[in-house]
């Protein structure tokens, strides 16, 4: 199920320290979070992020330059990495800085047809 | 000046379409795009995105992720790379949704420092 995929997703990135799916409303539909004292709220995150992704759709969409596929924010701390899945709802995968970003990005894209189709 | 780097970082990405060096206020210093009818309006997009690179700046500072060094968004027609060129300012670079976005991203964080000191 959804838990099995974001657990497998997270542990094979090297760096990775959590991961969700998402709706665009910001309610999680499963979260998995590395047991790290020094893991992130993937919940805030998310719901945050589920709020900026919603504005990246809309400019997207008013732009003309068709659907919003990925979106990559890189920070000081942490990379999230989001890929839209279907219309409703989001993965996204948070990486230490240091971590590997371009496995993570490749994982992110093979899990994602996976949940979409458990979503259905 | 700006305009040579800019030209030169758009020219030297398989793909690049279009580049600029913008305020987060949404005004362009200086914008190049490809002599090509099916060129985006970079102006449109670059004020779009620095309001979205806005929002994500804040959100980054609420969720204590440090400074915002890249965002990238990735639709069905383009990819738009941004980085930031100190608190002030970022560069944006748009590709092809074909082109070489590796090669955009490392000449993008080569090219910024640049762009930057000139800036000073």
């Amino acid at each position: 199920m959804f838990q099995a995929h974001i657990k497998k997703l997270v542990d094979s990135t090297e760096g990775g320290v959590a991961g969700l799916l998402m709706g665009y409303d910001g309610i999680a539909v499963e979260t998995y979070v590395v047991p790290d004292a020094a893991a992130p709220d993937m919940n805030t995150i998310g719901m945050e992020f589920s709020f900026l992704l919603t504005q990246v759709k809309k400019a997207a969409e008013s732009l003309e330059l068709g659907a919003v596929n990925e979106v990559t924010i890189r920070t000081e701390r942490l990379t999230v990495l989001m890929r839209a899945a279907g219309p409703d709802y989001f993965v996204a995968l948070a990486i230490r800085a240091e971590g590997n970003f371009g496995k993570g990005r490749y994982l992110l894209r093979v899990v994602t047809p996976k949940l979409l189709a458990e979503l259905a």
